[in-house]
């Protein structure tokens, strides 16, 4: 679900803030009544990869909730002080423990019902060894007729890697920009 | 500026937080030592669009800070609820004014020093008739001769716009991800 109003007290010094529209503002916002202090809470990106082995693609299944026991592409979210490829590079190492030379960006997701964007960069595995972290029950390598798609953990991972087995068909890889609903 | 370490008090129940790595962490964190809520603060995504016609592009002149009276591409922060190719079309509704049909993603661009990315689509404008919000003080097309380049505003707007007059000259337009150091 969407994430709005989960600022109940002011970050600043702690007072229950009101929600109201700012002046020179058109949305509600939490605002504090004593410091003035206005709380803006904005979508969340997720970076990750997805990392090939000749035609196979290398799934984590997740050793964490949500979702524990399925499997995903290596992601999650986007820290400050970092751009989105050293994101995605950082997950695919914590995740996945792979080597692995970072290529383009592949695909957008935008899922704006739970306030997040997804960017996946393609990555060209240099080893098939992996030494995943805490959050990874196992890491294995899948060609697409291998794919558990009924065990996947978001469809933000189902659609990215829909693309991928159809782009590798043909031979060729693009951006894709997709929305989910 | 990194905006780190700005949350003094528990966004739940109001008690001054402390900076610690949570457990299953590695990074610190604003952790609420009585309700022990943990404060994520992530980048945040500006969206905006090169609106354009014929061989001039679409600049506004800031009505207000940071940067007032410099110009800008229409951009703006994403909200909660909406895709980056929504919130690039409000914005460029809301601070130009201007019909046009939104076209492809454009340009990436990574300030991971100051936590953000921003992101342009291109627009086709339907009209030269602009209708600026209060935030703009003048919408004005400009060529790529014309265009004031010690007078742009951010640095993501103007390394956008010289990947966009480079295109336009070779007559071909991909998507450009940079990033700002």
């Amino acid at each position: 679900m969407l994430h709005h109003r989960r600022t109940k007290h002011c970050r600043e010094c702690g007072t229950a803030v009101e929600y109201r529209v700012p002046a020179d503002d058109n949305r509600e916002r939490a605002v504090c009544p004593s410091c003035a202090t206005v709380h803006y809470e904005n979508p969340l990106n997720v970076v990750g990869t997805v990392p090939f082995w000749e035609d196979k693609v290398l799934l984590c299944r997740r050793n964490i909730e949500p979702q524990y026991g399925l499997w995903t592409l290596p992601a999650g979210f986007m820290e400050l002080g970092e751009t989105t490829a050293e994101g995605a590079l950082r997950e695919t190492v914590e995740e996945a423990g792979a080597r692995f030379d970072l290529l383009d960006l592949y695909s957008i997701v935008n899922i704006a019902r739970v306030g997040q964007v997804h960017f996946f960069y393609r990555a060209q595995l240099l080893s098939t060894d992996f030494d995943p972290g805490p959050e990874t029950i196992e890491a294995r390598l899948f060609s697409e007729s291998e794919v558990r798609w009924e065990e996947l953990a978001f469809r933000t991972v189902r659609t990215t890697l829909e693309h991928y087995f159809a782009d590798l068909r043909r031979g060729r890889f693009g951006l894709w920009c997709t929305d989910i609903t």
